[in-house]
């Protein structure tokens, strides 16, 4: 059965990274989509484990071939998720998080329609958020001010979700996005017109009905 | 913030009675509705516990009034779920179970269209579910077989439900429940048009936002 396609977005200093680690320390049958990149690699960074790096000529082909689901120019480089990337990994029966900004989300959701769903982490308060960006002491004022007034820009992109989870604690959170893996497995899909397809999709359990 | 109205419906033999036991002593927030009868009260039951106990006139005039949310005859006797029961119990926040067979199920959507969602428990196999009711001790071959015979009639309304459980492992089948109902509770709420409404209901996790 294929697996999952879910969007996961977060406000930085949300806590979103923290939570994802434990979530696949815990839940079996999750996977990153490794993202294609123009930007050199890093110290430590392997091809094909933190990105798939490529020059700007074949992102930009790619680009042209419409081989991306959504992708991105961050300071001069070109950051993107391969279709054929994630269907490999879906067709495995593996649900594939995106790691991706507002962005990124809306581009998906054109692309993908009904075929994925959409997770907005948000913290449970401006002052908490502003504390844990402080807290972290690896940024300046300044950068800490612009953070926070992104977040806020990324907080009216809220509403497009189809999860909210308020980063209270971060038991919290992880209970609840393993929640919603765990009930979208079992979620009839549905076509456009509201149809089911697929209706015993969930059958690798054991149903032989 | 208001519950969900959860939608739970079974063939008869797929172990829904004892997952819903364990569910309800793992998840706070969750009740059942009771529903109202004019059958008479056996030994033991209390009104207001197990049903609202009430003639055939009281009945009739509530369904006259567009009190249930659904209702059905049983052996002469009539059953159903009151609006305003329901209603009670979602206005305090709790999520609330209605146990309905398939077309008390198609009642309630008719109903209540997006403001609720429905679970279905299908057994692993027609084998298992067999078994399990022979198991029982406690019905005739010809019960069972008309049992068996009313599950299949049941399952071809599966691909209404939202949410499918299959019933493999007791533990497995509640810890779906449960991640179902969580997750329901982080879910973006959308009117017919897709428009999403009281976007940060679940608040009471403590976000002031």
């Amino acid at each position: 059965m294929k697996g999952n396609l879910i969007i996961i977005s977060a406000p930085s200093g949300t806590g979103k990274t923290t939570i994802l680690k434990k979530l696949f320390a815990e839940v079996k049958g999750v996977t990153f989509s490794v993202s294609h990149t123009t930007r050199a690699p890093r110290a430590g960074e392997q091809d094909g484990v933190d990105y798939y790096f490529v020059d700007q000529q074949t992102f930009r082909r790619m680009r042209a071939e419409n081989a991306f689901l959504e992708w991105a120019e961050v300071h001069g480089n070109y950051y993107g998720t391969s279709k054929k990337e994630v269907d490999r990994h879906l067709r495995q029966g593996l649900d594939v998080f995106l790691d991706i900004d507002v962005q990124g989300a809306r581009q998906v959701r054109e692309a993908a329609g009904r075929e994925c769903f959409s997770i907005f982490i948000v913290p449970p308060s401006w002052e908490e958020q502003e504390s844990r960006l402080t807290g972290r002491g690896t940024d300046s004022a300044a950068t800490i001010r612009l953070r926070l007034q992104n977040a806020r820009t990324e907080m009216q992109d809220a509403d497009r979700y189809d999860y909210l989870i308020v980063n209270d604690t971060v038991e919290k959170a992880v209970d609840a996005l393993r929640a919603i893996i765990i009930a979208e497995r079992c979620r009839t899909r549905r076509d456009r017109d509201g149809r089911p397809i697929d209706i015993l999709r969930n059958s690798d359990c054991g149903l032989r009905i």
